[in-house]
């Protein structure tokens, strides 16, 4: 039998669970599903031969060693912070490691030592971090292959509502952390790069800055600027790329209304507002907007953002119950973002029927022959239910295919890595598609945002 | 003979040491001014009676203690992070203080154990911190006496160029630290109180938030909210005032003209742009617009914040050269913020014959008897030249004649203090007339925001 101990068995590890446990017995495996909630761990191990739940508090060093040195390969589903304490054990006691994280400065330290002992500490590789990784490598290793000359690499990612549940104005609701949704996109401006031109946009523009994208069979979609796109040009070797952009997908029309609480303030967390207890939803608006003692919130709202009377922007207010005089916040000292959240968490809580959506889609401009020419791939994915939705399964099935080969000594390189090898992207890819996880490809007119070449 | 010792002898210390100087011989002074620059310090001595200049690193514990154990008082014209070493000093050796810094928490923290040893130590007492609170006090202790309240405090001030040097189209140049002028407003959101209604106004909306202020003899000026208004109703004890709100001052047209480049992402300070040491004036711009190969910097800067043909705005941005192809940021590295100061200085820096203005404008609400008043304080000081401004005379005489009255037990309450006291305020108040820092009165109508009194 071969160990594999799972930590943290939130909302993400369901479908990484349920994928390790259908395989236990026909590979062998003995799973261990560690929580600090013994309910959650034993939620997924009732009825599963060859798996048991465990209590773990991941900073209790005698009960993680515990329980690390039993396993043969860890994956932790913590939160990225929390990854380093398990890191270091499987470096003490010889045990491979896998993560969706993002690689930190720490954990990237590790890499000599762990390449010394042979081991494979694989992150990054859920779904953005992960499939984003995978499916863009598998194109760019293809057309460099051919002697392909990569002029353009954009990428878009998007955790959405599934069409047959989309019944709101927004065409949004909250598929994932809330928090997340209502912070993104704040700190440094956004950077990327167009035609050799840097672009930077801040945060209050960003909102206003979207493309559109088209993805067949699910109509039109919209993008805005990841922070940190620049960054992919070391990962995936795009240092001479012309343009290279990352952003993140809503339905269109979701930023321009999302635009109108970033303008007011409302997504601010780094200070607190007076008095949230009770402070009722119209009280919040009106911290944003100038002092009247006879004008309406409603009307001040209007003239600050300059609503039209028969603009869309206003319904999707109202359906939020922006300015309801009753309902309050109910949290002491929230941040306005804290405050927002509470508000939209009313109207963008999934229903019990509701299913999510994840949508990717990349586009690769290169030179091959003296010719300009492009390909665009993208994946669209709909969630059975909420327990094996389109997140948990995009997110945790690539870790889990990505345990068991390491177990199995298909994935071998060792060190701290990410998925951007082909030992690594193409067979998980592959299995993938068993599971709905499927590219499309599309060759399109090269075009870029210089069509005519001119100076 | 009494011995003060003065460090820091740059900008604005000259009327401070002016003061000090002038006063030497009467009063019994030995002064001694110290600067990391010998040069510094040597411009002020050269002929004066009573004085010396030595150089002074205030990290050089030996020196530096050598220098405080010799002085009766000790003035810090340091940046505020470099006061409390002096100040750690002064505690031991048992000397006074005075700075025109806000009290840091650290500062603060020292209060009984300068109490136990009978020492002043007198902070904030420059322009703002400084006179805005020794001219409300004033006012304030008056509406009190007669046993009037409190309703509304406003307080506006603006370090400005004298209508006799203003002849460019944005009203203004740097009469003081230009990176402070360019970074103005940024962090949290801006947070005040109007009739009882706590207002939070962005960074990325201030500069659209103003308020008008008409003074007498110099016209009309708008003002953008201070950040932290808040903090003034405990230093004040204004704790029940129904509307309280802090802001700058600025030519009218300034902020809405100044709202473009915060709007573009210009201002950021945060971080560092990609090759500006080559970059243009019209590159810098076109960082935050979007690509096009072939419209105009000019134009996408027009269409990005919808500015008119005939709009006043361009012009302003033309008057800048913000569009020049051949001038280039020339620093390594550069910030959005430090590339703007860059061409900015171009336009806004002094010429020899310029000279500043301060102007500083009060608003008190009360009630007496039933009855709602107001009273409005302004001053106006303009500068003789580039020596003697009137952000160095307001800065400094106050600290200076601090200074003395400390010396000369009249000033004696003991502590870490600002100059809210009567003690303190009042003669230094009456003796700043003599050097033209007068306020003016008038009693207007109360309205406040809610002259009706509606709920």
């Amino acid at each position: 039998m071969r160990e594999i101990l799972i930590i943290g068995a939130g909302r993400s590890a369901s479908s990484l669970i349920q994928y390790l446990l259908n395989k236990s017995v026909t590979e062998n495996l003995a799973i261990t599903i560690a929580d600090m909630s013994i309910v959650a761990a034993k939620k997924f191990t009732e009825g599963a031969p060859n798996a048991r739940a465990i209590m773990l508090d991941v900073f209790n060093e005698k009960e993680r060693r515990a329980a690390v040195q039993k396993a043969d390969l860890v994956i932790s589903m913590l939160p990225a912070r929390f990854h380093m304490e398990v890191a270091k054990d499987c470096l003490t006691y010889g045990k491979h490691m896998v993560t969706a994280s993002y690689i930190s400065d720490e954990m990237k330290a590790l890499d000599s030592k762990v390449k010394a002992k042979g081991l494979v500490f694989m992150n990054e590789i859920g779904l953005d971090p992960g499939i984003d990784h995978m499916s863009a490598m598998h194109v760019i290793d293809r057309i460099r292959d051919k002697g392909g000359k990569m002029l353009l690499f954009e990428s878009f990612t998007g955790g959405l509502i599934a069409p047959e549940s989309d019944n709101n104005l927004w065409n949004y609701k909250f598929t994932w952390n809330p928090r997340n949704v209502v912070v993104a996109g704040q700190g440094n401006a956004a950077e990327f790069v167009q035609e050799g031109t840097y672009k930077y946009i801040p945060y209050h523009r960003l909102f206003r800055r979207t493309e559109f994208l088209q993805v067949e069979g699910f109509g039109k979609f919209e993008a805005y600027a990841n922070r940190n796109s620049l960054k992919y040009r070391e990962i995936y070797g795009l240092e001479d790329v012309l343009t290279l952009y990352r952003g993140t997908m809503r339905r269109v029309g979701y930023s321009r209304a999302w635009n109108m609480f970033v303008q007011l303030g409302m997504t601010d967390d780094s200070y607190q507002l007076q008095e949230t207890e009770n402070m009722t939803y119209a009280q919040f608006v009106n911290c944003f907007l100038p002092y009247s003692p006879t004008d309406s919130v409603e009307l001040k709202m209007r003239h600050s953002l300059k609503i039209d009377q028969d603009d869309l922007m206003w319904e999707k207010l109202l359906e939020l119950d922006l300015f309801n005089r009753a309902k309050t916040i109910g949290i002491k000292n929230a941040t306005p973002a804290q405050a927002l959240q509470k508000i939209l968490m009313d109207s963008w809580t999934l229903e019990p029927q509701d299913k999510d959506m994840i949508v990717m889609y990349h586009k690769f401009g290169y030179e091959l022959n003296g010719e300009r020419k492009q390909i665009d791939s993208n994946m669209v994915l709909v969630g059975e239910d909420q327990i094996q939705t389109a997140m948990a399964k995009t997110v945790g099935l690539p870790v889990a295919i990505a345990a068991l080969k390491i177990l199995n000594e298909e994935i071998t390189t060792p060190g701290v890595q990410l998925p951007i090898k082909r030992e690594v992207y193409e067979p998980i890819l592959k299995e993938l598609e068993n599971y709905g996880i499927h590219f499309k490809e599309f060759t399109t007119p090269y075009l870029g945002y210089n069509p005519d070449n001119l100076t």
